[in-house]
């Protein structure tokens, strides 16, 4: 078999934690399979290094951070190799010029083009364990690139997907995926197997579990994925495509604070106006999440959507720099919200999730601000001071902790 | 004009330090110069590195420590990029691999193959300042491999060569080349011209000034060098070919106490005996010396050398492991010993040279252990204790300091 394993940046924090991953991959080395570890920088070195730059220069050029950031996974894997040769096993550290990572040309947030395996089964055949760095490409100026936050999944997935892996294991601090965060509703459970569409969702609701873009890459390549714990043995939740599964109707409930409304008040009700505004934002990266339309006064329209925390007063600047223009004439704005939503690939086929899910939530009283769906989610937004209570009256609702 | 600029460690350590190296660099640039800037790890970044990898392996195989240490400079240069940016200065940070430093295959101690020129002249064409990576190279393998420590300076020397710089600045934390180590002698003075051989010797005998195989490197390919501080704006030292020079008498004294004896005593008197000693040696990797044979007792020889400190205790093994086979009575050693060398490129055509060191060392009694000559150098070994009076007399008796 061929196994790739990729190990987050506080399973190699320390020297105890990389002997602990050294002697994991060693084991199933030992029983004949051919073995591939991806690796992140130690613990809280990419922040440091982020921490050095903008001391240096407050806005230094993304092509230079990524120059900078990439040590730190070079690092991870040249000790990696080094304690697993003290453990008297053959292995070797690759980065992704070693490797060629090709990736597209977009410095901070590249994505993987091609990877050749040409090295890698080279070094797979003379039965060494091969160490990769994760996060990082090669663009088509032989420039280093970087995949953003969490890259190291996808350099993972990747590699699983080129060399035609039998397993690709994506090691973290917990279990598995769970039904909702346990540090919040007590009774989460654990899920076993999950649909690449579901953990998209779940994904990209604040789920940190895995990095959304390997999820698309696994589905899209049909890698089979293992999350599990690096700390212990236990199972881990594997996610893979949903033929032979059985739908469950909701597979699990995510919360997400990072997240604030803002309103335009009172823009003119013609064709377009819409599309200016969500275009406007648009070009200049803010991403719009939920997106809600409802007639004002006068013939004028109201729009309310969603965005990061991070770019709320940017995007109220780019607002109130357009206001003639889109004709806008008031923007408003509430950073007191949260969004709530459940994931279900079973939801598709019954109508009455949407509704089982608001009773719990009107059952302990919590407002319902705005609501967005697809056809595996729900999502609606509320009070921030609410949303433990309503992840909690919404995991129970669904009976996910039984 | 296109200059190379190699900066070490120290006048990188800091926030402070990069700015300073990068507005020197930047006033050329905007005399309409091209420039290229060679940059070493931060300050004590390697040694922070070789302490984790000895911590993780202490006998980590050379391959991964290259992997694990050249990601000091990529640091160092990706920063300096961010700081010339800052200072609104167009800059590019490149590593071996982006330059395509070609180099021998040797892990830990590699030489420059060939070095590419391409992509660096596209970014000076482009009117980038250009900073690469000093220390490391790829080899054949695809591999990383450094150059050993100091190796910055031959990566300095080897662009400029390379790309026919019109001059190869080598900046440290001294003014220059001194005709003595200024913390030693009080009146040793700045050398404003010095030969390649003549920097030869002096490097080779633990003047630190200068990395000994960027010497060897600019002679080959007559690069100019300049050795100055990066501290101030003093003239420095230029190294170059002898032609135009009026060769000084003596250039320079330089003691180094790295250094220990090693006798074997009562070796047969036979041909191929001492070849055999130094071949055994040579083939575990021991350095020798300084060397001086004398007829013992019985028809027996006494064979006397010197070795690196560091290199006494495996050479006496190695010795005591084949003293049959080399016909050795006995080995003795005596670490409390330290060269004197006095260089320079007058002495060729000047007898007495030799005399009026040997008289400076008398008047202050200092004993003479072993004798080397080179055709500009001569080498005595005296004992430790006495080296740094032994330094002072050699230096006033060639009147340096006036």
């Amino acid at each position: 078999m061929l196994i790739v394993k990729k190990f987050g940046g506080s399973s190699v924090a320390n020297k105890e934690r990389i002997f602990n991953v050294a002697r994991r991959c060693i084991e199933e080395y030992k029983e004949g399979n051919d073995v591939v570890v991806v690796l992140s920088a130690m613990g809280d070195t990419t922040d440091e290094l982020i921490a050095k730059a903008k001391d240096i220069n407050p806005k230094a050029k993304q092509r230079e951070m990524d120059m900078l950031l990439t040590t730190g996974e070079q690092v991870s894997v040249a000790l990696m190799a080094m304690a697993m040769q003290s453990l008297d096993v053959p292995a070797v550290s690759l980065n992704a010029f070693q490797v060629m990572m090709h990736s597209t040309s977009r410095y901070g947030n590249a994505r993987f083009k091609r990877v050749d395996t040409e090295r890698i089964m080279h070094e797979l055949d003379s039965r060494k364990i091969v160490i990769v760095t994760g996060f990082q490409g090669v663009n088509k100026y032989d420039d280093i690139t970087t995949l953003g936050r969490g890259g190291s999944d996808t350099t993972a997935v990747a590699l699983a997907a080129a060399l035609h892996a039998d397993r690709c294991e994506i090691f973290t601090d917990v279990d598995g995926v769970f039904t909702a965060d346990p540090r919040v509703v007590k009774n989460a459970k654990k899920i076993d197997v999950i649909t690449y569409d579901e953990m998209l969702e779940l994904a990209s609701l604040g789920a940190k579990v895995l990095h959304n873009r390997s999820v698309e890459m696994a589905k899209k390549y049909n890698v089979e994925l293992v999350v599990r714990s690096s700390l212990n043995r236990s199972e881990g939740t594997v996610v893979k495509e949903a033929s032979n599964m059985e739908k469950l109707l909701v597979t699990g409930v995510a919360a997400d604070k990072n997240t604030a409304r803002i309103s335009v008040i009172g823009v003119e009700d013609k064709p377009g106006i819409a599309f200016q505004i969500f275009d406007t934002l648009a070009k200049n990266n803010i991403n719009v999440d939920i997106i809600l339309q409802s007639v004002g006064r006068d013939g004028t329209k109201d729009i309310s959507f969603t965005v990061a925390s991070d770019d709320m007063e940017e995007a109220i600047r780019i607002l109130e720099e357009n206001k003639t223009r889109l004709t806008i004439q008031k923007v408003t704005w509430n950073e007191d919200v949260a969004k709530l939503s459940v994931v279900g690939a079973g939801m598709m086929s019954n109508p009455g999730v949407a509704a089982r899910m608001f009773e719990g939530l009107y059952n302990c009283r919590v407002n319902i601000q705005m609501i967005s769906t697809s056809e595996i989610r729900i999502t609606v937004l509320v009070a921030k001071d609410d949303i433990e209570k309503a992840m909690n009256a919404v995991h129970d609702a669904f009976a996910m902790g039984d």
